[in-house]
Order: structure tokens, then sequence, then C-alpha cells
């Protein structure tokens, strides 16, 4: 534990040496935000700039690599180091493409998730092919290992692309999507400690990994002393996809993704809200059923403070990863 | 742990109820905030009631008391719910004299540190009576005990007095002192099962003193939901002396008072930047050395927003509590 502590620390230090050089970095490159017309008055954003997602996304990678036990299996690691960085790579090309075409049209739908696809498929077979990680999913709280047989293919994909996409809608308020995965991340430290001690087989390989997510937790602390509202920088597709990526990846090499719409229920209600609106849209030709979507939109279109909002979101899902953890802990 | 979790479950729960209820009742007793005249400008908050400090207070009892191993030794919890009311009640005194003469003045300073230094001799001598706290201090990272003999009873009313009143002082932004404790409580929690673990000796009495800070914890995060910015809700002196009692006591009965001025560093720089600023407005007779103090209404007025305050002084504080975590950790 006292490594995964000295993980956080390294990359909670170099988030926040980098802000002041990535910060005006981005400023000059004129990666300020371009305001979504049909969003919330967020006017007082525009000008704020993208892709600070590499303000925690460098130091978590530096700090999960340098960290490491480099004498035990670090495979499941590698598996989030490609998830991570993958989906990281495409959020990144997205920002990239905004800023020089001056709008917040970057990649179409279809050409971000394209490439999504093909990365979800390849660490569904990667994930399938190791028999350390192989075709189960642990369902929580019962500790039953249900083996999905080939079928986890598709399965892992689905929950590979619904994840990062998910993180991406719920980054919509400052500090929002940062808080909610740093006890994301903080409750998979603590879950992987604990199997680890557990499972002296993949004792090294979670512990790794606990790294890993140590790593993040302290990249995303970094991250939020210039994220909190009012935000200075906001992390853009390269950090939610990112997020998303390290997230779902340490689920998935632990078995435990069907823990995600509960320890993520933020970004899973992200997810459903834009769904149930566009279906009821739809259905009733022009009828909303949220004010706005996602959720957090909604609840700003009723006149909460988005500072409100957002220790909402902290709130609930603190209670939720408490409660995930009791599955976990003596 | 499960029983620690349980805890904080239960005493969120309770403090978001009572939120509902105590909020407009404070509201019709007309005990909204008279402004303090100098202070920075926080018109916007005239009228929020105060007292709020019941809203976690009173959970954190209930929890605490309900969660507590009965067969095992509860002495040390004891003391640490007699720091915490005890002080409590004098912040409510306090709180309450406002309330009724309609101003921000209370109980004069004087009248104020009278009875709390009598509850401070009385705690200080009863942790000095008993075998298993006793006159000495653990020096942190060192693992030594420095024995004070009988001096201990005037350094730890000092530790007591000095602790309420820093807590009560770091009490000026929305959100600001209850999740700076917050943090505090977490670790202390950490540290008594680290504690309780090694030490078969006093292995019950130390779970139930994290017992203990588990119902702060999960009282503060349920009263956050009311008190983050903007806030519903102020804790008052009740609140602010419960905390700072309850956090004292803590640390007492675990022989660890010296941690304090690390894991509760914004508590110890509000105090020492109203001593640099009342010392040297003395000596320079009439120059500021802070353009406010204490040290937080200083950023404020050199423009920091107060959300940005509050988030810095939370990543500092967690930072800090991380690495006070390395010396009790394997």
């Amino acid at each position: 534990m006292q490594r995964v502590i000295w993980t956080v620390v390294a990359a909670f230090a170099m988030a926040i040496v980098l802000g002041p050089i990535v910060i005006p970095w981005l400023k000059k490159l004129k990666l300020g935000k371009v305001i979504y017309e049909l969003g919330p008055d967020h006017a007082a954003k525009a000008g704020t700039p993208q892709m600070g997602g590499i303000i925690f996304a460098l130091p978590a990678l530096v700090a999960a690599v340098a960290f490491s036990y480099k004498d035990a299996e670090w495979g499941l690691l590698l598996m989030c180091l490609v998830s991570a960085v993958g989906f990281g790579a495409i959020g990144f090309i997205d920002d990239f493409l905004k800023v020089k075409k001056h709008s917040s049209e970057g990649l179409t739908p279809k050409q971000k998730l394209a490439p999504q696809i093909v990365l979800s498929v390849a660490l569904a077979v990667w994930a399938y092919l190791r028999p350390d990680v192989g075709s189960s999913l642990t369902v929580p709280f019962f500790k039953v290992e249900w083996n999905l047989g080939w079928f986890y293919i598709p399965v892992m994909v689905f929950i590979l692309v619904g994840t990062v996409n998910s993180a991406n809608l719920l980054d919509g308020l400052d500090g929002l999507l940062g808080g909610c995965a740093l006890f994301d991340f903080i409750t998979m430290v603590v879950i992987c400690l604990a199997l680890s001690a557990a499972d002296p087989a993949r004792s090294g390989s979670l512990l790794n990994v606990a790294i890993f997510g140590g790593a993040m937790a302290g990249g995303l602390i970094g991250f939020l002393q210039y994220n909190s509202h009012p935000a200075r920088v906001f992390m853009g597709d390269v950090g939610s996809f990112f997020i998303g990526g390290a997230l779902v990846g340490m689920c998935m090499v632990t078995r435990l993704s069907l823990l995600l719409p509960i320890i993520a229920l933020a970004m899973f209600l992200s997810s459903v809200s834009d769904l149930i609106q566009f279906a009821y849209f739809r259905a009733t030709h022009g009828k909303r059923f949220f004010r706005m979507a996602p959720l957090h939109h909604h609840f700003e279109k009723c006149g909460m403070p988005e500072t409100r909002i957002v220790a909402m979101y902290y709130i609930v899902t603190v209670m939720l990863c408490l409660l995930t953890l009791l599955g976990f802990v003596a």
C-alpha cells in the first residue's frame, strides 16, 4: 500500500507541475473551448482551453510505469495502459480536429465509433485469450463467476464502447467527470489490493493494476486543482476517453465490469438519460423527456447551481463506492 | 472494516434526512447568519441559516453509539464523545446567543475560553490517568514515544484549546472546514484500523475509535450535500467546535496529537495566520501582514474564487493525509 501511495503522490506532483506549463501553451495554440450552442448558459466558459486531459494522462502513465513491479506479471497492467492510451488517442484526434476546424465538430459520430469498436474488439479478444482474465464476469455481491464463453467478446465490446462514451458524456461540468472518476479509481485500488491479498497466484499482477489505479487517482487530484470550478482548463475528449479507457480496463482485467453501473453510476446515467431523451423525442415527434440530456444538464436547467450538482454527484458516487467495497473487505 | 463502512453509511443517511428537516426550522427560528461586517464581500450569504452543525453532529453521535462494540473497551470512544459534545455545547451556547442578540457577537472571547479550558483540563487529566493513553505523545514518522510526565497536562490543554479554535477559524468558506475535516477523519479511521490490527491489547478499543471517526465522516459527507457551494446552511460554532473536539479527541486517545499540524494543516494555518496578523499589526502599529486573516480570506482578497480556494485546501489536505498514512500502513 505504501507503493500505491507513492504512486499517487508522484502522479499528483507531476500533474501539479504540468498544469502551469500546459495551460498557457494550450491557450496559445488557440485550443479554447468552442461552447456548444444549444447548451445551458455557459458563455463564461468560452476560451477555457481544451485538451487538458494530458495534465493527468501523462503523469498517470509515467507514474504507473515507474512504480509498477517489473519482476511481477505486468500483462494486466499492459491491458489497462493500452485501453487508456488507445481510447485517449481517439479522443486526441477528435480534439485536435475541433481545434483545427474552429468548431465544436471534430470527428463525426461514425468516425469516432469505428476505431473505438476496432480497439474494443482487440482488447476483448486479448482478455478472452488470457487465462487470468478469460471469458467470465464476476457477479457483484454474489461472488459468482458467470462464464459467457465466446459471447464474452461482444459483451465486452459493448461494455468498453459504452463506458468510454459514457465518460465522455459525463464530462460536462467543472470537475464532474474528474472527481467522480477519482472515487472510482480509489475504489478499484482498494478492490485490487484486497483481491491481491486473497489470491497469491494473481497477487503481483493485481498489485500492478492497483498501482495503475493509484497513478490515475494521483493525476486526477492534480488535474482537479486546475479543473475545479471555475475551471482553468477542460480535459477534452482526450481526457474523458482516457479516463473511460483506464476505468473499463481496470474492471475488465479484474473481471469486475459488472460493477461499472454501480461505481460509475454517474457515467451510466449520462448515457441512459441521453438514450431516453433520444428515444422519447423520436417516439413523440419532438417532445423532451428531460429538459436537457445528459442528466447533469437537466439539473442545470432545473436551476441547480453547477457546483451543487457536482457535489451531489460526488456524494452519491462516494456512497455507492463505499457500499461496493462492502463486498471486498473483511 | 465492514462495520466502519456501515457506520459511515448510517450517519450519512441520517444527515441527508435531517437536512431538509433542520434547515427550514433553523430559517424559521431566524437563525440566518449575520455577516461579519469587516469580511470579504459575502453579502450573498446573509440569511443562510447557522447552527447546521447539528445536521452532522446528531447523526455522528447516534451512529457511533449504535455501531460501537459494546463488549469491547469503549473508554477511548467515550473520551472522543465527551470532547466532541463538550466543545460542541460551548459552540451551541455561542450560536444561540448570537441569534438571540441578532448580532455576530455571541460569547465574548473570554467567556468562550474559560469553559474550553475547564473542559480541556478535565480531558487532559482523564487521558493522563488512563494507562492506555497516559502521558506520552507519539512522534510522527519516528515511532518514538515522547513521555512528557505531568507536563502532558498543560501541553494537552494547549492542543485541545488550540485545535477547537483553529477549526472554528477555518470555518469561513462553503464546505471548507467540513471537507478538510472529512479527510482528517478518514485518515484517522485508517490509522485506528491499522493500529488496532497491530496491537491486540487495544484492538477493540481502537476499533471503537475508528467507528467514531467513520460516524463523523458519514455525517460530514451528508452535511456537505447542504453546505457545499452555494451553501444552504452553515455549521455555526456548534459545528466547528464539535468537529474540532471530535478530531482532537481521536488524536488524543491514540497519542497522535502531533499529527494535527500535518493532517489538519488547514486549521493550523488559520490560527497561525491569525496570530501573525495580530502580532504584525501590533508591532507595526497598523500594518497588515495578510490582506485579511485567517489565511483563506487572504486568498479571497487576492481574487481567488471561493470554490477554487476550497478545492486547493481539499487537495493539499488529501496529499498531507496520504503522506501521513505512509507511516502507518505496510
